[in-house]
């Protein structure tokens, strides 16, 4: 009988269907049993019997699949590859498919919500308010600014789309591989990085985890800034470094930050002794809607695998090759 | 020579304009030495020899005019009535002009932050992130749930213009006089207050306080709502009265609150014992830009007033016919 370990949590939470289609399928699964983010260890000792890994971000290393000798599918469930090491799968013939589009629509809108958050300060107000003090703070509207995105994929095009219901602020994106075809939807300023952080008032970043965005954003990034910039990053920790972005906040610079991802996570650390940083945890694609085509696409192709029926999701080889690169 | 009171603040803080249109106009001023909003009294020994006040949301009684012998126009920063007894300004030949377009873009920009942030739970995890907390919330989209605006004037149509830019959620909308013009732009359902209490997920409030708002959301109203319903307040204290929704919060009922307003302000109250209440100092109309054409527009009519020319912006009929309803 075929066995399925589900690592990511909470799992077929607030919807059964994926743990039904398992069940329908004569699949036995185990939920990831710690009830939160694995470490290496734990997974190591987990892992020996399954077939086939439903994963969120805890790390999948050759470690890892030395002691998973059954393993022949890795389903992750969102869109990032960065855990996975997808030449140590390929030597061991293990596969990997994902669910990219499905995180989107939850992450753009959580990204929007923490720039008007950033913008008019709610998040400092609210916990001011909570310690019984009032002070009015002025802010400044999404039409006002010059916005710069790192990164115009799937995540970044959403965000794009929504904040125009909010007027045209000026748009500064880039992008390793630009989609000039945006340009018809959209009035943007093709510019670098550097440039964006010189210029945005808000910088917001969609990009994976790769050997080329680990450690992106460091002290000087950050120093280059305006004084009053704001800073969101709702895609990996790891990307801004947040050592450097403690460090440059604690001297007064910047005006907020929003983190919704970390280097290690759970996160604990001293972003927390910032007000004007937000913080939350790990949540972009945690809305009901999102999570449930995430958990159910993740799941409809273990199923598939097991019923030896093609992947319908398998990640493309453009992934493995900007992993390799990196080695 | 003129004398202008100019008892909102911050004022001509982000943008000195206002402060030099009455400059150049050789007015002199004085800016609300207490710096905080003014109590009736307070007002009432400031107020003496004025002949116009840029106002704020304080009281101005019959009381305080009677004090104001000279005064001759109040000018309103925004677009409330309600701490302005028109009725007595009326008898005493005072005019009453306002800014009713100028706050609405910065209003209907922080109440989708609102909707987000609640739906998302980012308020609580922010909190809990600060206090070491790590608890991944499931939260819901925009486009899953249906929405019940109450007031769907210049703010509650520029809500509903932002959030679709999300998606299409159900839209419940109750007005006391609907404007079906709207149905061209959305799909609406026009129906009960009642009913969207009892239906809706997200309930935004979005009218003038007046005898008929004034505690339009108590006790029996917020109970009839679903328990994980979510509630926001943009306009004006009073209107949900704030004993009844911290009751109610603190049984359980509602997934959160959104509260901008309060019946007395600055706030100092219960509400903020509640983690899953939302609490901003009155910060609607507090963009620079729109604060700036509100500061702008009500001091040009001060400047207007006192050079002999006609109001542009006086407070229509229509205004004093809802007060004296009221008495």
């Amino acid at each position: 009988m075929s066995k399925v370990l589900i690592t990511t949590v909470p799992f077929g939470d607030k919807n059964r269907l994926p743990l039904e289609l398992l069940e329908n399928a004569g699949i036995e699964y185990l939920i990831n049993p710690h009830n939160m983010k694995l470490t290496e260890d734990q997974l190591a000792e987990l892992v020996a019997d399954f077939d086939v890994i439903i994963a969120g971000t805890e790390h999948i290393t050759d470690k890892v699949m030395a002691r998973a000798s059954n393993l022949k599918l890795i389903s992750r469930v969102g869109i990032g590859l960065d855990n996975v090491d997808l030449m140590a799968a390929k030597r061991r013939g293990i596969r990997v498919s994902y669910t990219p589009d499905a995180p989107a629509p939850a992450v753009a809108e959580l990204t929007l919500a923490m720039m008007i958050t950033l913008l008019r300060s709610v998040h400092v107000s609210n916990t001011q308010m909570h310690q019984g003090k009032w002070q009015r703070i002025v802010g400044r509207r999404l039409a006002e600014i010059t916005l710069g995105i790192i990164g115009v994929g799937r995540i970044g095009a959403r965000v794009l789309r929504r904040v125009m219901a909010f007027g045209t602020p000026q748009l500064l994106v880039n992008d390793i591989m630009p989609n000039y075809e945006l340009n018809r939807e959209f009035k943007l300023e093709w510019v670098t990085k550097e440039q964006i952080y010189r210029e945005a008032d808000i910088i917001s970043v969609h990009v994976p985890l790769t050997h080329l965005t680990k450690n992106m954003i460091r002290r000087e990034h950050l120093l280059s800034m305006k004084p009053d910039a704001l800073i969101i990053n709702t895609s990996r920790g790891s990307i801004i470094n947040e050592h450097d972005l403690h460090d440059v906040m604690m001297t007064g610079h910047l005006g907020g930050a929003a983190i919704d991802v970390f280097e290690r996570e759970p996160y604990v650390g001293k972003l927390a002794d910032i007000e004007r940083c937000l913080l939350t945890s790990h949540m972009g694609s945690m809305s009901v809607d999102c999570r449930t085509r995430m958990e159910i696409e993740a799941t409809e192709e273990a199923v598939r695998f097991l019923a030896g029926k093609p992947l319908e999701s398998e990640v493309p080889q453009a992934e493995y090759d900007v992993q390799s690169e990196g080695l």
